[in-house]
């Protein structure tokens, strides 16, 4: 009986029918929410969209200058709009579809135990059986007997190996796939943020730049000192010799982009460097 | 009649009313829209909050290394809630209210207007009134009517004054208000885009430090290659440099934070050297 009783026991398999339905639990839930959270993001697009919609309405009444200013603001708001949208879409094929994706598979696992289970239960039975019949006729048929506990014993052993695999990959792939899924959108997020981040600084200088004096026709009542004027130069060179090229380089179309290491590390230079500029308001 | 006809004609006051009007319809569009946005973004933020409870929930399940990990990224997508937070607190203090606050001012220089044309067409009235009386008996009274046409010119004349300032002020009032309150949106939205950015960089690195292997016991299988050993040293030095303070410094619960022109300058660096560290896909 050395071989039955080094398989799993069935508490052990329990525990493992646990633990896929405690992530499937867990994953259906995840899955609801991203997708909430996309069709949430979805609804702060479109409602953003007739805010701009309602800015190019409204610029067209207005006198030149603000028009193009507001022009211009609603074409910055547009943009983001377009990145939330590629946050969307990105959300909806790296993480809900693949959420979605892993339940099924998930439930092929759970019905996968069940099954090896089952053979087992029954290779285990068929084993004791023979065992009985070899105990009682200790003489009789005792070769054939032997033979077939040996088979018995084999086929439930690679049985009981499949299931361990099987509940091995799963685990494997589980954590894998977390890692995978969360990380994706982290880096979805990122981009958008980072991305949404460009646009607004544009749009700020451009609403910093009008002049309502030229819209107002007043002259020398006050001296506009536009901000432009006040920008001192950039205290880092090193950031300047970056301005070439923007942020264009992420496709906006692309599937999720990928974020490397030195990237990442950037992320996180860029927003203490961003600290560095921007000390504490009373300070300022 | 020389100070009649200075007056502004009606069709000119007509058309200043109308533009008050204008005003009044999009700024109360503006208004609902950006309503409408801040609550949008607040049930985001809800369904963010749903997830983090989950992402904690589920974590209790797990293996001590998954159940580390799960755990701080839950943290820190809860500090991104905390942000948006005070993003929608802040659109609607500084978005929302003063769109409102504007709507009635509008609406006081609609009565003002209308008060004033009325006093002002009362004047005129009064004066051509007068100027018949002056005509029909051009030797008596004629000293008591000039004297009296006279006072009632320069009343209209005042009182046409007061209008056209009226209308400067509203004028100079309505493009220096837009200009604050879509600087301030602009502001706001920078401010939690690159708070946003920031927490999600280091949300990144924590998921991709898990070990799953250290989760799995499996050892030799595989050499997890952690990007944390890949991270080159950023290339921007000065970057580096900047590392000491942290974006903390813009208070979660101050009001807009102010953003000045080194610091939206610094912006427009940063998403521009992002870019340069973010090559095309097809270069990395």
């Amino acid at each position: 009986m050395r071989l039955v009783s080094s398989l799993p026991r069935d508490s052990q398999v329990r525990i493992m029918e646990n633990t896929v339905a405690n992530a499937e639990k867990y994953f259906g839930q995840f899955c609801t929410l991203m997708a909430s959270y996309a069709r949430k993001t979805a609804k702060l697009r479109d409602k953003s969209d007739l805010l701009v919609k309602q800015l190019i309405d409204y610029a067209n009444t207005e006198n030149p200058e603000l028009r193009s200013t507001m022009k211009n603001f609603a074409e910055e708001l547009a943009k983001v709009q377009d990145y939330r949208q590629a946050e969307v879409e990105r959300l909806e094929t790296k993480v809900v579809e693949p959420l979605k994706r892993y339940g099924v598979q998930l439930k092929q696992t759970q019905a996968e135990i069940k099954r090896f289970n089952k053979v087992r239960n029954n290779e285990i039975k068929q084993l004791e059986k023979l065992e009985r019949l070899r105990q009682k006729s200790p003489s009789d048929r005792h070769t054939l007997a032997e033979s077939n506990v040996h088979k018995a014993s084999v086929d439930a052993s690679r049985t009981t190996q499949q299931l361990e695999e099987t509940i091995d990959e799963f685990q494997k792939k589980k954590l894998k796939d977390i890692q995978k899924i969360f990380s994706d959108f982290v880096t979805i997020e990122m981009v958008f943020h980072a991305k949404a981040l460009e646009v607004y600084s544009s749009a700020f200088q451009n609403l910093d730049d009008y002049d309502f004096e030229r819209d107002m026709e007043v002259r020398g009542l006050e001296t506009h000192h536009s901000i432009r004027t006040l920008v001192q130069p950039c205290r880092s060179a090193e950031l300047k010799t970056c301005c070439q090229h923007l942020i264009k380089s992420i496709p906006l179309q692309e599937d999720t982009p990928h974020i490397n290491p030195v990237q990442c590390q950037l992320c996180m230079c860029i927003v203490q460097a961003l600290a560095h500029f921007w000390p504490n308001p009373g300070d300022a």
